[in-house]
C-alpha cells in the first residue's frame, strides 16, 4: 500500500528530544516498511525516517528560534500533501493537537481516503469542529477518550504501541524504594497530588519533567517548596536513558493527572520496564493498567497512598509481559493496516 | 454582484473596541450595499452588518475568555465559506494576520474566484507561503507592501478608507500646542522615539494606546519613566470619541514605526481631523503624508524634532481634503469593484 503519513513539525521524526506523537510515527512508519508498504512521511526536514522523507523546512520548528508564525509551516506541509494526494492510496495524519485540527478542513474533499489518528483531548473549542467533519475517517486512541464524542466515524480503537526493547527491565528499588511522577511539571497533571500520596505513605518521591515559562509559578509555588532532596527530589527534564533508568529503578510510577488523559505512555513504558503503576481512576487509565496484576487505580490521595503500600505484591514480569502483549508495534500496525482496509474499501 | 466577505473573528464587526480591519469591511460593505450589491459577511455571531450576517460563533473571539483554541473558530469560518462558495460570485478575504494566513490554502481550488486582502506584513515565516500560492488574486493595501513581495498575482493596490463624517474638524491646540502618539505601546512602534523628538522639540507629547501584556516591561522601562503629565502624558487606551477629540486638537501626529507598516491608518485619521502628520520615512508613510502639504517626512529624531517646529506652516483644511480626495470609502470601493471585475473576466 501507498501511504502518506503527516507528522508533527514540531520536533523531527524521530525526536531529537520528548516526542510523543513523532516517536509513534518513527516506530509505526519502520514497522510499515518492514511489511512492505510504500512509505512517505511528510514531516520536518531535518528527521531521518523509513521510507521516504518529504522535507518541510529544514529543521524542525520546536529548534529554530527565527520562526514566530509556526501555523505558516503547517499550511505549507497540508498544501504540499494536497498537491502529492494522489501519488497515495491513503494518507494518515497525526496532526491533531492544537493548530493540528486545521488538517481535518484542509485535507477534506480528496480523493484518496485520509484517516485522522486523534492526538488531542476534546474540549468544548474543537468539538464543533470535530461535529462539522464527522464524517471524516478518525481512529481512536482510547476508548474513554472515543466516548467523549462518539458521534464521529471512527474506523477504529488503537492504542499506542512502544518498542519493548528500547526500556531496560528493571529488578526495582530495592533496598531503597521509591516512586516515580514523570511528565510535564504543571497543575493538571496533579504533581501536588504525587507529593501528597508518597508524603502519606512515606516514600520517596522522584519528579522528572520538563517546565514550561507559564508553568514556573506553579513549581514554585507547589511544588518547590517540597523539594527536601530526601522525601521529594526534583531531577529536571531527563534524555531518553536517565529516564528509563529511572522507571526501572523505582518501586512504582505515580499517575495523577486531574484531566481525562486520552491515553499515557508513561505508564506503558514504566510497565515496560517491569515497574507497576499508581494512577489516578481518569481517562484512559483503566484501559492501561490492570488494577492488582500491573499495578492500582485508585480515586484519592489516600487510595494512591495505600496502594504505594501494596506495590510489592505485584510482579514486575506481568507488567512488562503486559505491555509485550497489549502494546507492541505489531499490534498497533496490524490495527492501521485494518483501519485503512476499512477506509479503501468500505 | 453576490459578494461575500470573510472577517476576522477577534472582533465583531464594526468592532467594539479597536479593530482596522474590522472597521474597514464594515465600511467597506455598506457602501456595497447601497451600490446594490448583495452582500453576506462571515463574521463573528454578534456583529451588526450591512447585507446578511454568516454568524460565526455567538461573539467575537476577544469577548469570550472561556475560548483557547482560536484556530478552530477561523476553520470553521473558513469550511462554510467554502460549503456556501457557489452562492456567490466573488468571495473577498480579509484574514491575512497571523493565522489568517490559513485562509489561502484553504480556500483554494474553489470555483468562485477569491480575492485576498494582504492585511499583514510579508516576513521569513509566511513569505514561502505566499510565494507558494503567488497564483491566487491578491489586493495589496499600499505599493510598499507590494513591492516586497512583488511576485504575487495582484489584481491591483488599494488603499484603505475612512467615513471623513466620522472625523472632527479641529483648529489644533493653541494655545497649549501638543503632538500625538497613538498606536499600540510596543518597542517596534519607536514610542520611545516619540519621545525623544518631541523633548528634543520641546514640545508636549500625549501618548494614547493599548498595552499588552508582554509589552509592560517595554512600557516600564521605555516610556513610565519619561511620564511627567507635563513634557510626556499617558492616557491609556482611548474610545473613538476621546481619540478624535485628541487628535482634532493636537498641534501633530507623531508616527514612529521602526518597522515598514504596510498601512497606517492612524495617519489618515490625524489628517482627517485636520491634524497634519510627522512620520519616519518607512514603510507606507511616503503614500500617505504629502511631505510639506499634509505634514513631513523625516529620518531621524532631530529631524522629526525640526518638522514639530514647522507644523504651524501647514494648512490643516489641506490635510482634510487630502484624505477626502484619496482616502475616501467610495474611492475604496470602487477599487474593489474593478478589482472583483478582473477577477471574474480575466
Amino acid at each position: 500500500m501507498r501511504i502518506a503519513h503527516v507528522a508533527p513539525l514540531w520536533e523531527s521524526v524521530p525526536p531529537k528530544g520528548y516526542g510523543a506523537v513523532e516517536t509513534l510515527v518513527a516506530e509505526l512508519t519502520a514497522a510499515q516498511v518492514l511489511d512492505g508498504h510504500e512509505i512517505t512521511v511528510f514531516a520536518s526536514g531535518d528527521s531521518k525516517v523509513a521510507g521516504n522523507l518529504h522535507g518541510i523546512g529544514t529543521t524542525a520548528l520546536l529548534a529554530d528560534p527565527r520562526i514566530h508564525e509556526p501555523e505558516v509551516y503547517r499550511m505549507l506541509q497540508l498544501a504540499e500533501v494536497r498537491d502529492r494526494a494522489d501519488e497515495f492510496d491513503v494518507i494518515h495524519s497525526h496532526v491533531h493537537s492544537n493548530t493540528g485540527c486545521l488538517a481535518i478542513p484542509v485535507l477534506h474533499g480528496l480523493r484518496t481516503p485520509v484517516v485522522h489518528t486523534v492526538h488531542c483531548f476534546f474540549n468544548d473549542d474543537n468539538a464543533p469542529l470535530f461535529r462539522r467533519f464527522a464524517d471524516e475517517r478518525y481512529v481512536a486512541i482510547s476508548h474513554d477518550q472515543r466516548s467523549r464524542l462518539p458521534e464521529l466515524n471512527y474506523l477504529g480503537t488503537i492504542h499506542h504501541g512502544v518498542d519493548l526493547q528500547a526500556f531496560p527491565f528493571g529488578a526495582g528499588a530495592d533496598p531503597c524504594p521509591y516512586v516515580v511522577f514523570l511528565g510535564r511539571i504543571r497543575p493538571e497533571k496533579g504533581v501536588h497530588l504525587a507529593i501528597t500520596a508518597a508524603r502519606l505513605a512515606g516514600v520517596p518521591l522522584k519528579i522528572a519533567g520538563r517546565i514550561k515559562p507559564r508553568d514556573q509559578v506553579y513549581f514554585e509555588q507547589q511544588v518547590r517548596p517540597h523539594v527536601d532532596g530526601e522525601q521529594v527530589s526534583f531531577l529536571g527534564e531527563l534524555d531518553f536513558a536517565s529516564k528509563t533508568d529511572l522507571l526501572a529503578g523505582a518501586a512504582g510510577t505515580l499517575m495523577t493527572s486531574l484531566i481525562p488523559e486520552p491515553f499515557g505512555l508513561v505508564p506503558i513504558e514504566s510497565m515496560a520496564c517491569g515497574t507497576p503503576v499508581v494512577s489516578l481512576r481518569t481517562g484512559a487509565a483503566p484501559e492501561l493498567v490492570r488494577h492488582g496484576i500491573t499495578g492500582y487505580l485508585a480515586d484519592t490521595a489516600q487510595e494512591l497512598a495505600n496502594a504505594i503500600h501494596q506495590l510489592e505484591a505485584i510482579d514486575r514480569a506481568a507488567c512488562r509481559a503486559h505491555v509485550a502483549s497489549e502494546f507492541s508495534i505489531r499490534r498497533m500496525a496490524d490495527g492501521y493496516d485494518t483501519a485503512y482496509r476499512t477506509a479503501l474499501y468500505t
